[in-house]
């Protein structure tokens, strides 16, 4: 790994030429490399702790001048409990997952003496560029060392001694072994975005990783595909039946919002049907007030509510704008919406209905909520909650998010929790990799073909052509 | 489908209604879709042909006017023999072709009664625009009901005529099934590209199908993901050992580059090692002079040639300039470069060599060789003839393109060649779908999680707090 201070188009050309040599190292020197990360971090964490605590120091004053959200004030913090232990277990947990590399997932004998193969390769060089989260250095060199890719990462000034210092570390220790040292490119130098945004021609991947404003800018900014997310709009939908899990339909919202609800993973919106909207809503409402959750509900809610909770509760309730489903608070703030029990009557003969006809073929009501959600959400994360299977199944398959939920919490949507290792970034993306993305998310593949010296104009329907075996061809042979 | 003269607007939204509807309906519904293509197409053979002699007429006078490549002449023909047929096998071959919507490929025990799985889904709304190749509309429509998208088919001028015979027969066989007429939408409305390639937040992914013209342009116009390539730079690497196996490399180069010329995984580049400039080039240069193929030569097999070769077919040759290398000439026209035995003296102790330690390892000209072709060519195919498998199993790791080929003709990189059915394109991406896409590049997945009302806050390594189980289970079950 390098720190360097050199130009954006020296650094991208070099990482290109890296990327040749990493991409056919074995995996034994790949891990080996990340032993050396993870030893040399766990021996540093004191310095690298003091250089966070001046980069939070900095970021407390700019927050509390309100020039910083509270939210990036929470990412930038390394000390949070558990937060640098699971840091160092992130590269550990790479370490340990099976090479993604060379994988053989297709074999086809195409001919006697003609086989196709399809084999997992890196993809290349990877732009990751990053805002708060200090500790994403060592993920991303972990998982880009991991998959045989290259990586520059581009540090925000708000992490910027947190940084440096990860980057020393990470760099001393890189030194001693078989990755090239322009693999990992740490660019210092500021203002280079838009640089590093345009080349394309050495740049495969970029990974905005920071707030939405920044993810919005790297997409708007690039030919780059970028892999990402700009919003975390997740939901939780109470379903008619919810009456009958009251106590699930507590916990998912309240863990949904409240876990940490500085997260993209955290939810947004809540729709409650109109038949639970005494029953169960008044629960799961004071729950949510206790933990100082806002709530900004619709007229039909809100009157429930009103008659529901107590007086003093019922005082602090707001009214909701259409605004407000359509917004990622990213703080104990949620908006409450009413799904009716049945279509209004206008849509029943619209070209909505008519291009699903599927629409009304469960429950009306069901269809409005995904609906809602689908055009509504950021595809995310959005979940269920309901005692029926057939509804939750109904949910889970027209819901066009990343993460389609059962009786659990949106919190459950991240690379740790589903058992990938480290991520680098959850993707709404509809291409290439959707969710929580891991080390197979940092590949792509080729295909080689062994021949014998045949030519395609050998085959074909005409006289003397052969025709293709198309034979299926064991993949781990 | 439907042939619309509506605004891009309206047609991209009622695109993305009618998609949620597609991607729940049953494989049997697809695939009854399908046969009624495929039956309809068969039956109205002699129209669609009347149609495409129409815009042939055009064509043939625009292109003796020089207004149109001979390339895209022969690609807007449906009358070429075969054709018409292997569109209408196409079709039957994607119906065969298993439902690739709602294959589980993962699936995780995270505790007990919360279970994660990852399934297979459609990526949305598709926007095809493609120039001369008429059958691609049928290709694309089978492609898309097949794997539950909905498509935007955008039609060149010189294809108009057969485009709007096919487009006619296809709409008038989806109107008995249960694919809603929404989700095939024919534009014909002109000039529209640009407000269609802005449509982002109704479009998942473009794929453009014609020229490299057309192909940057879409890339340089559009936010939404690009499948395709824009160049088929494609080569040939002859070995220094290639005299063993000089019948191979004849055929193989005669093939890769006469087969069929205006392909895009015909071959532009022959690199020669120096070793067989003698003794195998003047074969296959003969066999290149035979089949009317134009050589431009560097200056060392220029000189070889001229002593080996008959005096006319020496007087032929032309010099190559470096243009020539990066060139695609989609024609009769090959660029010949020769490939020393040894690394230039300069390069030794370069950047290049310094990060890349493996660069000599097998054999310093297979190195130039590979650098050459990384440095030059489009990742598209690329193949080497050898009698060594482990000179090849080098070319084949470290090259970095979508095809790498040992002794076999690039012109095998196809979607039917490999056995995939009709393809939607190939792909020199690095992300997402790589050379020949067939339906497995039109899916995406999404992440179900199924549970009690558990949360996220109950895991972790705290006091109270469960352990993740990450138990691995059965993707069949």
């Amino acid at each position: 790994m390098s720190l360097t201070t050199s130009s954006p188009l020296t650094s991208a050309q070099a990482a290109s030429l890296a990327s040749h040599a990493l991409s056919i190292l074995p995996v034994e020197s790949r891990n080996a490399a990340l032993t050396a990360i993870h030893t040399a971090l766990q021996t540093a964490k004191p310095d690298i702790l003091a250089a966070n605590a001046k980069d939070m120091t900095l970021a407390t004053r700019a927050s509390q001048n309100g020039e910083l959200s509270q939210s990036v004030l929470k990412r930038l913090d390394l000390s949070r409990p558990g937060k640098y232990e699971d840091m160092l277990k992130g590269i550990l947990d790479v370490r340990a997952l099976p090479d993604p590399i060379g994988k053989v997932d297709l074999r086809t004998k195409l001919d006697e003496g003609l086989e196709l193969e399809r084999v997992s390769c890196p993809i290349g060089v990877l732009l990751i560029i990053f805002e708060a989260r200090p500790e994403v250095i060592a993920n991303i060199s972990a998982l880009a060392i991991k998959s045989g890719n290259a990586a520059i990462l581009k540090g925000g000034k708000e992490s910027s001694h947190s940084f440096e210092a990860i980057a020393t570390v990470i760099s001393k220790a890189l030194a001693g072994t078989d990755v090239p040292s322009e693999a990992i490119q740490l660019v210092k130098t500021r203002d280079v975005i838009d640089e590093l945004l345009g080349l394309d021609r050495y740049i495969d991947l970029v990974i905005p990783r920071g707030g939405n404003e920044l993810v919005r800018y790297v997409k708007d900014h690039t030919k780059i595909p970028v892999l990402g997310h700009a919003d975390g709009l997740c939901s939780v939908y109470l379903h008619k039946d919810a009456d009958q899990v009251k106590d699930i339909a507590v916990k998912v919202v309240v863990d949904s919002k409240c876990d940490y609800p500085a997260a993209c993973n955290s939810a947004e919106t809540l729709l409650v049907h109109e038949d639970v909207l005494k029953t169960v809503l008044p629960d799961v409402a004071s729950a949510l007030l206790r933990r100082g959750v806002s709530l900004r509900c619709d007229g039909q809610s809100k009157a429930a509510l009103q008659e529901t909770l107590s007086k003093s509760d019922a005082a602090i309730l707001q009214a909701a704008s259409e605004e407000d489903f359509t917004t990622e608070f990213l703080d104990l703030v949620m908006a409450v919406k009413t799904v009716p029990a049945s279509l209004p009557s206008t849509t029943m003969n619209g070209t909505h209905s008519s291009s699903d006809p599927s629409a009304s073929a469960i429950d009306p009501s069901l269809h409005l909520a995904i609906s809602h959600i689908n055009t509504h959400s950021s595809h995310h994360t959005d979940t269920i909650v309901t005692a029926s299977s057939p509804a939750a199944e109904k949910f889970l398959s027209a819901i066009d998010s990343a993460g389609v939920y059962w009786n659990a919490s949106t919190r459950f949507a991240d690379g740790m929790r589903y058992g990938f290792g480290t991520e680098v970034g959850i993707s709404t993306n509809k291409i290439h990799s959707r969710g929580p993305v891991g080390l197979e998310g940092l590949t792509i593949y080729k295909y080689k073909v062994r021949g014998r010296g045949q030519g395609a104009g050998d085959y074909g329907e005409g006289e003397g052509q052969r025709a293709f075996l198309h034979e299926k061809l064991d993949t781990a042979g």
